[in-house]
């Protein structure tokens, strides 16, 4: 891991919070953070090609280990040259470990010592997911940074139940700390541990202080955006943060509105990841600088403007939202992608003040602003 | 009418067929023949932006008159400025004129003397289409070239029913004709009648004759396409094509496979439209230099190339085959995407090299290169 040392660097630290401005050098590129990064699932975020990606200013995006597993298969993938060529994408990408995937989408599972067995949920077959194949699978697809296989409750769920579960991805983050040091490729590959214990203060802290025995390149929060309130995902963070080395990125899964970025970021979480924002999108909700908007809605039928007059999106430089509903309710895909583009476009701009907002030392009146419905 | 002498200009006649290259002038621009034209339905042709429209070489696109009557409605579409406006397309479009949807997607139809009336195969609600409504539903949208409301009869149907039909068709042009000068704009939108008559000879030059009498800017043939053998199609062509004007641009509706492209070129034809590629593309099956390939198949799995190497497309630039069909599998609207860009470029260059054939007098080395497989 000491090639590690020194792969984040942190270039400022704000003054009256905990949020900080830096940048992840990895194979395929630096990362300036704190960071959104979109969700390409199936090897695509929906809608989208990598060049569409690239111009809302997407820096890295994350895919999922569980789907690409399943479908084309992580042979697939490596047989033509990992995740990045296969999908046409230069940039960093991130894969999850394919966890959260198996305790929520697959079916008929069960938890061993050993992993997990369970049912596909496209086809039925059975699969048993492990520390190990997780390691493998995610070095065959080949992201810049990888994720240790964990056991994702959900909310609520009681303590000796979340007690147990920690114990299980306690042992299996050092599993698959062995198996990437061992099998991997921990010169290219960046290895995070991730932080379970649900709303528990004491379980968090026991599993943040055994992951961070191992001295692992990046940390994540895991298990918040599970259907908690709101108030007490920033509540666990506030306990989870201080926990995690100061020196190494940290990462909050799930969590991709502009409110609880900019709390999250306040608290000093350099990376996030979200569905949110493009399931929203293609459902016909749209970020804009005066709120949110349900551009499907009937009042729009008429209304010649773009999505948001302050975007420089795609979608707002060329099309209105009278075209865009049109397209939404007559079920032709560029309405998704263009309500995906400009989401997309409003969360990288909304990150790049962010950013600017921390580096100037004036984090608390942008929040001001924020909330005051300025931003 | 006096304004359409001189709009279409035949630059090339082809020494051993009936081909000619030509260009047509419309206000949004010059359109070089022979032309394909893509369509685009609902005020979109699926899955593709007007710039990757532009991008795969459309000069001009055809659009959906009972569509966008139906939605968003034309008053919309006027609103917003007309069609080109609305779905930021500035090149040429093409409107038909309901009728064809009138009578293969609508139910509880009942023609009248007076019109169609039927229910929308959306909602169920009752509309009376006339040939004045198609003409003021098309003069809302906008477009470069209309087209006479018309009857069109499914293959195959008895002669007394096609004769029936040819007088109605008759009738109705004339009504169009009229409301197009006195309540359109003859200035702008250029008028097509279509010739109809089925397989009937003697109906077809009945049809004819009657349209030409109107000194129409432009002839279409219609009721080819509707399940009739191919070569049923070529032997109506080449005893329809005689019969129009020869300085009028003739339109072949619901064509666009190279094949039949390619043979109605060379009895003259200088327009024509068709579903087939962007939905053959949608479903998994491509057009390539050597062949259609169904790129769903297990057997692009692990095929690394591009859907076509001979091509230059964006999705033969960037992707490959099984990324494609890891798309397609997954139900990634990018795959019907790329799919489309390419069909609808290889399209258009086959339509670059005809014309190109055509001006060099070669049309035939041009048809024995492409039905020995070279094509
Ligand atoms: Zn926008
Ligand atoms: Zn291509």
């Amino acid at each position: 891991m000491s090639g590690w040392h020194g792969w984040f660097t942190i270039e400022h630290r704000e003054a009256h919070s905990q949020a900080r401005t830096g940048r992840l050098a990895t194979p395929h590129g630096t990362v300036e953070t704190p960071v959104f990064m979109p969700v390409g699932t199936q090897a695509a975020v929906k809608t989208l090609s990598p060049h569409e990606l690239r111009a809302v200013g997407a820096q890295i995006i994350l895919s999922n280990t569980y789907h690409l597993y399943l479908r084309p298969g992580s042979a697939v993938v490596a047989a033509a040259g990992g995740l990045h060529r296969f999908m046409a994408w230069e940039g960093p990408i991130l894969t999850d470990s394919g966890g959260f995937q198996v305790f929520s989408l697959a079916s008929l599972r069960e938890v061993t010592a050993d992993g997990v067995r369970f049912r596909s949920h496209l086809d039925g077959s059975e699969h048993l997911f492990t520390p190990e194949l997780s390691m493998a699978v995610q070095r065959d697809l080949g992201a810049d940074i990888i994720m240790c296989f964990d056991e994702c409750l959900a909310f609520p769920a009681p303590y000796d139940a979340v007690a147990a579960s920690v114990e299980r991805t306690t042992r299996w983050a050092r599993r698959c700390h062995r198996a990437w040091r061992e099998e991997g490729r921990p010169d290219r590959q960046a290895l995070f541990g991730i932080v379970q214990g649900g709303v528990y203060a004491d379980l968090r802290r026991r599993s943040a202080e055994a992951l961070v025995e191992l001295d692992l390149p990046g940390y994540a929060v895991g298990g918040l955006s599970v259907g908690e309130p709101a108030g007490l995902t920033v509540a666990v963070l506030e306990a989870v943060v201080p926990l995690l080395p100061a020196d190494r990125p940290r990462y909050l899964m799930g969590v991709g509105t502009p409110d609880l970025i900019l709390e999250a970021v306040w608290r000093g979480i350099d990376m996030m990841d979200c569905v949110l924002p493009t399931r929203m999108a293609r459902h016909g909700t749209v970020f804009t600088s005066e709120g949110r908007l349900t551009v499907r809605n009937a009042a729009f039928a008429r209304d010649f403007r773009p999505l948001d007059p302050a975007c420089d999106c795609y979608a707002c430089r060329h099309f209105t939202r009278a075209y865009i509903r049109h397209l939404l309710k007559v079920n032709e895909t560029l309405g998704m992608r263009l309500t995906t583009i400009h989401n997309l476009r409003y969360l990288h701009r909304f990150m790049e003040r962010l950013r600017q907002a921390v580096r100037a030392d004036r984090l608390p009146e942008f929040r001001a602003a924020f909330y005051a419905g300025e931003g």
